[in-house]
């Protein structure tokens, strides 16, 4: 008999194959390991999440997991409308606008409105585009935008009202965050973007509560996420990466439109031999997603970054900014910028020259020197203008990183010489925007107004905040959608 | 400091993470044996082949390649016909037609035309739902799914020529082939179903063709492709598995829209260390996506099924039937039938008792049953219906299979006991629909017409074969596509 390889790739005359259908539940011998930790795992993972979802009342859910939804939509919002004209999103509706069908849903902060598979697509674009999002620190997850881009497409076509909206989201953030910390890092680790991968399942479960799936159309949902499932970390720095959270959006919502027409899926999509996390994932914690449902709530866990540009990044950012404002620092009255950092600071960030505003978020000499001249690490200091401005150009060529495996990834050191010979020192424990120093509520009006600026005329953002806050109340969550499209006199 | 994992977990009270940003050639320690191994691979394979795929010429395809795409392409229109009116194709569109933009394009056999994304998905999942279509035996993929789902749909709209969709179509199979080459099996063990994972390669490669994108811009379109890359084989036996061709049809053909408006991707998205083939998959090996590029055709080496059901099963099908047509076998005559097979039939079709007619592809007692009743195992053998007969139902009560290591997965021997005592055999060394036994045009024909018969009416089949022998002649390609909506009288 050939051996399987030589058989399959045809280096003997063979012509049968392995056969183009294949059981679910055969296994080949690479794979006794996981199927061997697999029976010692809750077996039907896909069904307990699912009918958890399907059963899931709004009373169950407490005011604070229904207050950080609240606060993770306000942010998405903010975020879309910051992304909303950004060259990225012309792009993708330059290509794509000629075949959407009948104008269903708003692309927020434009006067176009599309099909809802097309808006969840282009809100996820928007909403993470900036890099400026939201983040489940345990798994890096940005929850909103897969889930946010969804049902807000969806429930503007469905009248659904704003608790019911807020239900599903807060259950789409619970489902995407359980997957994702199931096979994080092992997961993130093999190069899959996280977002991606596991905010389909996120916009699916949610999806699936605004269409009432039942138990059996709910784990197809999910069943149909999962072989939709994709999103690589090898796009980070280009257009893509904000390709994932819209894509996983709309094919989490296909799937559970799809599901909802009983277009049947595999039942244990999750957990089965050749399912998502075996095949995704060199590690699984199946507990990690059946565990405490509806006793722990993930959006609890949400964070909302302060800077346009990876969470590794900030305590350095917060260190320049707070120096430069106490010291009323000037650029020319610098003579050495030195950092102390964790090493994942410059495995992640270490690009010396940026050419692009997308690079510029990969450079830490960047940052840090735009965080002094600037005091600011927006959306504004990461445009391909912002790069070449020479001021920033001249201090980048000063500041040089120090890695120190004894800084934890939460700290910086920073040390700023003066051409006077003064040291000016700052140590970040834990940056704004953390859990231990989180964005209040004027911290994220701030960051609202200033992506929205970009949009729409002040008094008009003063009205999208105040419904954004107004969520659950609302009759129709479209409002929220609707608030968005620029006045003419805008 | 905390060590990654548990900071990760958040079983600290870190709150920063590991950026939610990070750099494609940032590598971690696990990672490290796989990026060795690349350094001794082709350092740009992505731009290899898209430079290939830009820069070839129609007269560089030799004659045999040409051939057998007019066959795979002949072979995947009747495929398209017999699945038209499947209920999966039915629930597909009651849940997305909704959605689709302007008619753009034909869903092939039926009067129904939507945008072209929505017909790529749908001729893709009508393609590929009777498991009937074409196989590239060295890796298991179904070409013609995911390649002419959206290039017939993008041709359509473009008005190619059959000249110009041939060639492009060849391009696709070439890149999603030896795609599939350079990383199967292992990718395929992993869980991956390949149609899916790989197809979406072809169909960008194609589209991007047909687009007449640039070199950087077919980089992005194969990039775009990686970054949605999916399916997984936990889907056989739900009407998922049919969605995977349709899938990355539309998924590469939206890969290859975007990048002709220059939405960006990765330059290196096969093989950078966190791209598309170290991801998914734990073996690469990229000579076989650059080596000889322009001299060896995957497209030669297709093949078509005479049964629709998993390869692994025919050599027992084709023995089953010579033995009932030569000996003029009815039901009440056997007392026994007695199977001797490669393990793997049994791994992989081992179910006694098939509910439905996707289960029954999975069962060989089943089909080797009706092999014998029937004289066939096609479409009509796997209805829901079909699994309920009584006749075939007593007669796969007598089917026994043995496992033998030493009988290949290329051969098969039955053996029927009939209740008079006599022993007849078969011994099928290939079987029909194998390379050295390849379905003539006869065969192909018959095929077609079978399937076709479900949907259109005969004048009309004799019409549409006729069109599909010329393809490579038609000022449109769309004259195919067109000739398949069926006529009033039909």
């Amino acid at each position: 008999m050939v051996n399987r390889r030589q058989f399959a790739l045809g280096a003997t005359a063979g012509t049968a194959a392995l056969g183009a259908i294949a059981l679910g539940s055969a296994l080949t011998p690479a794979r006794a390991t996981t199927a061997k930790a697999l029976a010692s795992n809750p077996p039907e993972a896909t069904r307990q999440l699912a009918n958890w979802i399907v059963h899931s009342a709004w009373r169950d859910v407490p005011r604070s997991a229904r207050d950080e939804a609240v606060r993770s939509m306000f942010n998405w919002v903010g975020c879309c409308l910051g992304g909303a004209r950004h060259e990225t999103t012309d792009r993708a509706m330059a290509a794509l606008t000629e075949f959407s069908g009948k104008p269903q849903a708003t692309i927020l902060g434009r006067s176009e409105s599309m099909d809802i598979m097309h808006a969840a697509l282009l809100n996820g674009i928007t909403s993470h585009v900036l890099d400026y999002d939201d983040t489940h620190l345990a798994t890096i997850i940005h929850p909103a935008g897969p889930v946010a881009s969804a049902i807000l497409a969806l429930g503007e076509r469905l009248g659904t009202n704003g608790a019911e909206f807020t239900h599903a989201f807060v259950l789409g953030v619970e489902a995407e965050c359980r997957i994702g910390l199931a096979i994080y890092p092992s997961h993130y680790e093999r190069g899959f973007h996280i977002t991606g991968t596991a905010g389909v399942f996120g916009a699916a479960a949610a999806a699936g509560k605004l269409l009432h799936l039942n138990e059996q159309q709910m784990i197809w949902a999910l069943g149909i996420a999962a072989t939709q499932s994709a999103g690589l970390k090898e796009m980070f720095g280009t257009m893509c990466k904000a390709f994932h959270p819209g894509s996983a959006g709309q094919n989490g919502l296909r799937a559970a439109l799809l599901a909802s027409k009983n277009y049947t899926s595999s039942n244990a999509a999750l957990e089965a031999p050749e399912g998502f996390m075996f095949t995704y994932s060199d590690e699984q914690d199946f507990a990690k997603i059946t565990d405490g449902l509806g006793s722990t709530w993930e959006v609890e866990k949400n964070s909302y970054k302060p800077f346009s540009c990876g969470i590794v990044t900030h305590p350095i950012i917060d260190g320049c900014i707070q120096l430069r404002d106490e010291n009323g620092l000037a650029p020319d009255m610098i003579s050495r910028v030195s950092l102390r950092v964790n090493p994942l600071v410059i495995k992640l960030t270490g690009k010396k020259t940026p050419r692009t505003g997308l690079e510029a978020k990969f450079s830490i000499f960047y940052i840090s020197a735009a965080a002094i001249v600037k005091g600011a690490a927006g959306p504004n200091q990461f445009t391909d203008d912002a790069v070449q401005d020479p001021e920033v150009t001249a201090l980048r060529e000063k500041v040089e990183a120090t890695v120190d495996e004894d800084v934890s990834e939460e700290e910086a050191f920073v040390s700023i010489m003066l051409v006077d010979g003064t040291v000016l020192e700052k140590h970040i424990e834990h940056a704004i925007g953390s859990v231990q120093r989180p964005l209040t509520k004027e911290h994220l009006e701030f960051k609202f107004s200033d992506q929205a600026a970009t949009t729409l005329p002040g008094s008009q953002i003063e009205d999208v905040m105040a419904l954004c806050w107004e969520i659950q109340s609302l009759n129709q969550v479209a409002e929220i959608a609707k608030s968005t499209v620029p006045t003419r006199s805008g």
